[in-house]
């Protein structure tokens, strides 16, 4: 799936995944107003809308990207309705052609890490069957657990040839509380990186690249630097583009002399663009070709820079 | 929620959690060859079978305990059937009148993380009213994004009257990779303790613990010591009793002097104690009473060890 993933990147020129990330606030009204016309006041109303209108946004935008990144808390706060929508926006990415990134940082102890495998990226034996959950292509996962949290995913992409991106500097102002802290000289985040390097290194596709990926803050350039060299086969997910305060001047140090080796995320600056004064021309009804438009300006703004 | 917990394990005086962590090779065959009959070789059969076993073993041990702990993974694993029987388990424990901890080991940016705090113990708005998702009582949280990766959960918890427990210290060979790190001379899971600490400082119940908690393994009864100290207030939830090696004489450290401040999982060695020797004179269909008697000879070998 890696090598899909360059594929797709290669093709689009735009390093480039779009975070659908959807709050009910976001949703233009005509949407919402007749879900809840429909199906009340309910979380099953909220499902409808958001899968709708994540539907749009796809429409308008899956022949510019490479990938998409829903995150899954904000389908898991409307409970199994939301999650019905996370399970459509999955499915219909896919057919779309698009890689998608299971935004679901999960991660626990190894009997229950391959669960969440199975679950996302796998499948599950059900008598003579093998039927699969969520099915995403990557998911992202978290690392406080250690290895034996871990290498169940790295066990399940090998077989299923899927990947992962594990959290090792998060692009959030308090992540440096822990992230940060000093061991023998060196922070918590540096070594997180060795071992995404080393879980990663018998991972590598074709494409040059491993599955074993790492999610790095476009907040945080110089730790990036630092991490682009200790994980040189990892692709790099970058969160914190846009909204969150990163530039694409500071996206440089993510990249590879290939110009490969990391892809940038972007959400509510472009699922919610029709709200920006830049784009309020096109209104709260083509509130997708406003996406369309943020995603063509971010791919010139990011590829003028790395 | 925290003085439901405490008034719950002192009604049953048992400072036990079941760990309602069902695979699919627990589940005897009358339930699953009957859920795969009716619904084939599908994820909705899964989603029945495990339903019906968790269904049995509530039954049977409801008045002995003051609380469950489902494993969401483990519904996770079966997509979205699987999470409809996770929310009907939440719900029938509830209704039972035990206090449920979703362990769930979410954790992500602030507004990510208010958004499964919102899914999981708080509600969300939707035109004029409060719906409700997923609802658990308690829920495990990660802290490897810091503060604002957890403050959204409190501040959920302090709204809604609910109460979380942090990962410190996980049961989990590999644990020590990164949390027994040392930083300015001491382990990385002191400092995430002392956090814990501050974060629970001002939510304190009556009871006089307080409900932001924590997770420490009966794997390290040494740390547990030491952890027991730096969190005085806090609930302390221990998985790895049993199964993952814990033994009743390791817990004694976890307690305060009141009898208080801990409560200990059993998964395995409750949910499916019909396949071990020992009970197996109830057989495969008398799984829910030897569970029952399980949960008694938990009940005994920790009170005589604490």
């Amino acid at each position: 799936m890696i090598d899909q993933l360059v594929a797709n990147i290669k093709k689009t020129n735009a390093p480039i995944v779009v975070g659908l990330d959807p709050m009910l606030n976001y949703v233009p009204s005509q949407i919402l107003d007749k879900a809840m016309k429909e199906q009340g006041e309910t979380l099953e109303a909220a499902g409808t809308a958001i899968w709708e209108y994540n539907k749009g946004i796809v429409d308008a935008v899956y022949d510019l990207i490479p990938a998409v990144k829903p995150q899954i808390a904000m389908y898991e706060q409307f409970g199994l309705p939301g999650l019905e929508a996370f399970q459509k926006t999955v499915d219909y990415c896919k057919e779309k052609g698009l890689v998608v990134i299971g935004d679901i940082k999960r991660g626990d102890i190894g009997s229950t890490s391959t669960a969440y495998a199975n679950g996302h990226l796998g499948g599950v034996q059900i008598g003579s069957k093998k039927c699969y959950g969520f099915n995403e292509d990557f998911v992202t996962v978290n690392p406080y657990l250690g290895t034996d949290g871990v290498k169940p995913f790295v066990d399940v992409c090998k077989e299923e040839k899927k990947g992962i991106f594990v959290l090792v500097k998060t692009s959030n102002p308090s992540s440096g509380e822990f992230q940060d802290r000093e061991i023998d000289g060196r922070p918590l985040y540096e070594i997180v990186g060795e071992y995404v390097s080393r879980w990663g290194a018998d991972c590598v596709g074709k494409c040059g690249y491993s599955y074993v990926g790492a999610v790095v803050g476009a907040t945080y350039p110089e730790m990036g630097k630092v991490l682009r060299k200790i994980m040189p086969k990892s692709y790099i997910l970058v969160p914190g583009y846009g909204a969150q305060g990163g530039t694409a001047a500071d996206l440089k140090p993510y990249f590879n002399e290939d110009g490969l080796g990391a892809i940038v995320n972007s959400s509510r600056g472009i699922i919610c663009a029709y709200k920006q004064e830049k784009y309020a021309q096109f209104g709260e009804e083509n509130y997708a070709e406003a996406s369309r438009q943020a995603v063509i300006d971010m791919r010139e703004d990011i590829n003028a820079n790395i």
